[in-house]
């Protein structure tokens, strides 16, 4: 495909390649695109047909576009940004630097800027900063036959023409109604008459991630947005709130493993960003562990007496941590998708005390089990006596019931006091389960070895 | 709402109870519903207003409409699995202990059991498990004006009406045609003018997250599935994407927590589902840690010269590990979204070597600093060397180092021999850093403090 474009661009057949192009789909043609180096961009682009070029460039990547708008004319900018639906045109510009922000406001008509900014002065991660503004709207005194009529003459450049809203003089929302609706209903029936008038909505504050959990239980196609005189100022579509349940996906992800969040995908985030996005947590957890050292140290003689309980640090907490941040990642991902709620400590830490005394049991039979067999018995490792295997043994079985409790607490107990759960997740209570098991590993030691 | 409608139901005023509820969006029903003891359901369901009762028994949780389908005539039984749409009919039969399966298929009529029984067959994850067979279908000599009363006919109990299949007599998808392009059309075009014949399908035996993929991509309401020889046999909708991409996210975090994915929600799941979900891991990372107690062991002598060293093991083991998950766990995700290739190998690792030679400084100069200024100067810990500081802060810059190399490595060559990457997340990829941590560590030690 590349080559082809390639040589027949080269052979100057822009006519071939246009009529190559707008057999596909604009996405894929973004893809292909993608596979040119930058500055063959805006020839690439230009050759696309008027009618999908906007399609394609909604597709690309925050890099490409920027070139792309670089090599623009003020007037191709104002057309591009008049074509965009809205909330594309948002996202796109929230992606760019400053300047190139300047430029496309500037140069757009001052309808469409106004509208931009409005959008754009919503709080982020808002419902009223992914809303469009391209929506059907309705009055309940047509007809059926009048309201597709009205569809079939505004319907082309709205963002969806499945679900349209009913408003009334004051453009407060008092209804829906859906194409299905209207499609199935007989011709000269009202508006009012086909209307659902119980309308789910959301306001223009609410968090967009609970705008995407109603449209995915609910199962709609959209979500109007209203303002706090309730009247209607845009909606959310289901690809935007399927963008949102990735994005929320990625970000408990990022924490979970210790990085703050970054929309932007990794290959295209610089080496200085992914720095700062990892680096306050590696120094928090390194500092932090200043306390399982300063434990060991006051355990020193112990250890001295007895080298051997040594090589069992790593072990028990490794074990520890992976006991810990298996309950408390399973609690912070159903938090964050509500199935969990404050309400359900008590039912989450039984079901976990009972796991973890499974698991615990079972970790602490088997290394038992290996310490006599193997090391003992086959290896004739003197230092393993009956005493030593039965600390440890005793330890894990006790680490592991800790770590899954603090584990599944944690995270609810911050959602509590209002801290993101997601932070509290497996790094951070690693660090305090590493701790927890050497203080119960020194002490079981000490007291059963008598050391 | 609960109270009001236990109370009615006491004074046997069914019919309020039935005009509240037939207020109240499904959806929300079956949460009101949840709040009520199990024995309360088959009084309440019945309660329903007929035409809801299905889209409510659809929202209800596995166990709930386990209770039903007991309490259910199998005439009931019938009514109700005829009502469903196939794709809910099959998830909630998948769900659904063999007994209970048995009496379904057997109560439901020959047509709908074997339509079940066709989905049913297809492999689990694959397009056909998840689609629908209700869909639109057209003819491509139909003018608009006969496909809008074909829809109005049979519109009503199909899934979605806004994308409609044009086939040829023998099944074969020739073409899609929107909802909007018939509205937006001329009523005596024929569909064959107006639908699009570049079409984007799915195969039965496409992985279903390729298909949620594709719908998101292109932001598709719903994607065609067709047969070898091209037949169209069924549609996924944008409501099952979403909750294939929601799956897929549950899973890799499940693995990369080292749990075996599992599909139910924690809360409904048994302890002993739970136990058997986590302790496979936790049983090979503890015999896996055996290693860096090995590791240990080979250095007893030089621990017992220089016993401040044990002091450091956790918060080397702690900040390698961390920073070995912060890479994995990145590249892991973009892989299973696509965003990294198998052939960016070379670039991510290059990424990471960069990365994590900013972190390993920066990390080291801050140990070194603590170490030097609190511990041996604020504290004067004798035992807080210069070389000891010195061999501390290199240890965690090369750990660091390495952590991330082997972090960002490892999944992306699992992906390649076939493994799934996420299998090669976190706490796998700790124990490999432990043990290189340790080894860094006695080595540069010994050399420094020549042990």
């Amino acid at each position: 495909m590349v080559e082809t474009i390639t040589s027949l661009i080269k052979s100057k057949q822009y006519i071939e390649v246009r009529k190559m192009l707008s057999e596909i789909n604009p996405a894929d043609i973004a893809t292909i695109f993608s596979e040119f180096s930058e500055d063959m961009l805006p020839i690439l682009f230009r050759i696309l047909p008027k009618d999908i070029a906007t399609d394609v460039f909604v597709e690309m990547s925050g890099s490409e576009q920027q070139t792309l708008i670089k090599s623009f004319s003020d007037f191709e900018l104002k057309i591009m940004f008049e074509d965009l639906f809205l909330d594309d045109a948002v996202d796109i510009i929230e992606e760019m630097p400053a300047n190139v922000v300047k430029r496309i406001l500037s140069s757009s008509s001052p309808e469409v800027r106004s509208q931009i900014n409005s959008i754009l002065n919503y709080p982020k991660d808002s419902a009223g900063s992914i809303m469009t503004i391209e929506y059907v709207s309705l009055k309940k005194h047509m007809t059926v036959e009048q309201a597709f009529n009205h569809i079939k003459k505004t319907g082309v450049d709205k963002e969806t023409i499945y679900t349209c809203y009913v408003t009334d003089p004051s453009r407060i929302l008092i209804g829906i109604v859906t194409a299905k609706a209207l499609l199935l209903a007989d011709r000269d029936a009202t508006v009012e008459e086909v209307m659902e008038t119980n309308v789910i909505y959301a306001n223009t504050l609410d968090d967009k991630e609970e705008v995407a959990k109603t449209i995915d239980k609910y199962g709609f196609l959209a979500l109007p947005v209203v303002d706090k005189e309730k009247r209607l100022v845009g909606i959310v579509t289901v690809d935007d709130a399927i963008e949102v349940i990735q994005e929320e996906a990625e970000e408990d992800i990022s924490k979970m493993a210790a990085i703050t969040p970054n929309e932007k995908p990794y290959l295209e985030s610089s080496v200085f960003s992914i720095w700062k996005a990892r680096i306050p947590w590696l120094l928090l957890l390194m500092i932090s562990a200043t306390v399982t050292g300063a434990i060991i140290a006051s355990f020193e003689s112990a250890l001295a007496a007895c080298a051997v309980l040594t090589t069992f640090i790593p072990m028990l907490m490794g074990t520890g941590g992976n006991s810990g941040s298996q309950a408390s990642v399973t609690v912070i991902r159903e938090l964050s998708l509500g199935e969990v709620k404050l309400s359900d400590i008590f039912r989450v830490q039984w079901k976990e005390l009972r796991v973890s005394m499974l698991c615990g049991i079972t970790l602490g039979v088997v290394e038992f089990a290996k310490l006599m067999v193997f090391d003992s018995l086959l290896f004739g490792n003197q230092a393993i006596t009956l005493n030593v295997a039965i600390a440890v043994s005793l330890t894990i079985c006790l680490t592991v019931i800790l770590a899954k409790l603090v584990g599944c607490s944690l995270p609810i107990i911050a959602q509590r006091l209002g801290f993101d759960p997601a932070v509290m997740a497996s790094p951070f209570i690693t660090t305090v389960v590493d701790a927890l098991s050497l203080i119960v590993f020194f002490t079981i030691a000490s007291s059963i070895l008598n050391l």
